[in-house]
């Protein structure tokens, strides 16, 4: 079914609240093989969501509106459904107890203004709310065009999640056909335009029930597929696309789905019984900050040293003064002897290290603003690499960081697979 | 002017990635007097991003488009454009030549997917884009209805949000008539509730041109102020309003507008010639990492130590093993232990630390999951805090890195208002 979220409430508009719940909604009912093909934030106006709601309707078979069932005079979802349904609203008795209840438990009797939450489109189902005061409701019926549904929420995240999942679910699934089946492949090290000439030849010729979108962002490219099971599909064509995209760009994918590159290098580590420190000269700490924000990360972590001052190079990182002089701070034998510094000093079997001139300031000639060094020792060799990043601080930053932990992953790898030896 | 939001992309419909673009575009143009109206998502498609172009004109003087600029053959943003306006693309030989320029800079010709980022719609003025390869474009007339713009951007923040500041608003000034003034005051250390007590004397009597809305996020909360300018008004109201806000709610204003907690203690030790550096266990680098993205920050941040394991402790910030056994090390004599430690270590005038347990797991009766405590150390003395945080692993790191670096602000007002030596 083809899917339209609405959302309702004047400070989504005005930015004073971010739309996880679309996202959300977005990537659950993609999950359960909907298909959303609008999401639209609308403010506090009967007619204006009446007027989506309709529109809504014309596009997609199935319509989740979410926000605007509050007590308070702004929250007018309720009106904008029944006047889009052409009914009145009833007060639900059973639910209205439930809230006395609920309020008497807190020693506190109803207030008038929460009377309104118990009343209920004509004609609709209730849709229980296990956390909240407010019910949501549901009503589906058979169009020309096949099935229709309308699922109205709260927008209390937590509530109108757990109500997708225990009331909305259950009323879908007797209604849907064509789900697709999506396989996210993670990759990092590189470009959008790279990798699209790597997979272009398996890519020009796929099925119309295939597609493949690119995602990229400041870690690596994200690449998607998705295959619409219309013709009673199992996934696996997405699944057979899936490997051979993985084949073709190798090295560079580091996981599926939700995979984040600082848990697959620490299942690594975990998995080899190695522990890791970082010696930080540009990243200021985002490394170890990434590392740890794993639970269970203490494990493989020993920690590091934030060494932005020559004098923690120099005394706690034991670079000598005679190699920051002669190669200067931002060099591979900086870097190197900083990722050594920091194994010795930690006891961890692997260092790792940055040192590079982030930007805006800092640049000369020889060294411009984007000149980072990483590098990667262990007891078996080093390895550093000169990154050329661009101008923009925090983004550099994150480059910085994607670039050490692939390094990180990719001598692991290597290790794990004895290439090492053989070297 | 009305405004309707359009943003473009499948990643978006799926929720892969949540819509920040409509959140801060929101924000944004509610500051400088537009009235959102509306916000929708729509996937890649030209018909369906032409649909939406016609739907948003009917009810809104300024359409904002975002997403779908980019070198792929998913990216189909300037076709639908193009459709709805009915009219062709071109080359626009001035910004090809600088896309070229950007990929000889690095060794590279330009891919020949990236030429159509330098197609533009006939009749569309480009807007450049200072980070990215792909312009925007823009088109302003007179309806009878009064004026109307359509503003299309790429949908990556960074540049969407340096091409909304430098290129479409000053387009959009001359179009504009009543505007609001905005005034945002950040607060630290005090939770909404508390500062909606604090403040509720002077927020019920708010005439009606004026508002004020509470924004929480893990590092405080932004105080809104807004005052519609439609009676000639001049913000002085609004300002009359923040200084008293900012009265009352004392020491936990720590900025106005877009400030961040990391940059005022930046100036603040950069104003008064010192250095910290930062011992952090259960932060993990997190601190440093604030610290130092604030570029300049290599002349008051020395750097630190990411102390995660206990080894790091003894051997690098000299705790010794006998407090760390007695204590615990969660515990306040190891907190200051740590930051006399760095600072010893690094030579800076102040020392901050923390150490705790975030969780997941690492709870006990006597510790549960969300004990921290934080130290700040300089010469003329220590103050140690502990915190009771909550079951979230990420929120609980972002809570404990707000409060130690509102412990360094503290401190830094009070030496600077000479208050230490009085004690």
């Amino acid at each position: 079914m083809s899917v339209t979220l609405v959302s309702v409430g004047d400070e989504l508009l005005v930015g004073q609240v971010v739309n996880t719940n679309a996202a959300w909604l977005g990537e659950y009912l993609t999950g359960i093989g909907m298909m959303p093909v609008r999401s639209v934030v609308v403010g506090d106006s009967i007619e204006l969501i009446d007027t989506e709601l309709c529109d809504a309707f014309s596009l997609s078979d199935l319509v989740v509106v979410t926000g605007g069932l509050g007590p308070t005079h702004d929250d007018v979802t309720r009106h904008a459904v029944a006047r889009f349904l052409g009914v009145g609203l009833h007060l639900e008795e059973k639910w209205f107890g439930l809230i006395e209840r609920r309020f008497s438990q807190r020693g506190m009797t109803v207030p008038e203004r929460n009377r309104i939450q118990a009343m209920i489109p004509d004609g609709m189902e209730v849709l229980a709310n296990r956390v909240g005061t407010a019910p949501g409701f549901w009503k589906s019926w058979v169009a020309e065009s096949g099935p229709k549904a309308i699922a109205v929420l709260p927008g209390v995240p937590g509530e109108m999640k757990s109500m997708m999942e225990e009331q909305v679910r259950p009323r879908l699934e007797p209604l849907t056909k064509s789900p697709v089946r999506q396989i996210t492949l993670q990759t990092t090290g590189i470009g959008e335009s790279h990798l699209q000439e790597l997979l272009a030849a398996e890519v020009e010729g796929l099925s119309d029930i295939l597609s493949l979108a690119y995602l990229p962002s400041l870690f690596g490219v994200r690449l998607r597929i998705t295959e619409r099971l219309e013709h009673g599909g199992t996934g696996e064509a997405a699944e057979r696309l899936a490997n051979r995209l993985t084949d073709l760009a190798g090295v560079h994918v580091y996981g599926r789905g939700e995979d984040r590159l600082e848990a697959v290098v620490g299942k690594m580590l975990e998995r080899s019984g190695q522990t890791v420190a970082v010696a930080e000269s540009c990243t200021g700490g985002a490394i170890c900050n990434l590392l740890t924000n794993v639970a269970g990360a203490s494990v493989y972590v020993a920690g590091g040293v934030v060494a932005y001052s020559n004098r923690l190079k120099r005394d706690v990182l034991k670079v000598e003064d005679s190699v920051i002089v002669e190669h200067g701070a931002v060099s591979e034998a900086v870097a190197t002897g900083m990722a050594r510094g920091v194994r010795l000093l930690s006891g961890a079997d692997v260092g790792l290290s940055t040192t590079g001139i982030l930007g805006p300031a800092g640049g000369t000639p020889s060294k411009p603003v984007g000149t980072v060094w990483i590098a990667y020792v262990d007891r078996h060799g080093e390895e550093a690499r000169q990154l050329s990043l661009g101008q923009d601080r925090l983004k550099n930053k994150q480059r910085a960081v994607a670039a050490t932990l692939d390094l990180l992953r990719r001598r692991l790898m290597e290790a794990d697979s004895g290439g090492r030896e053989a070297v």
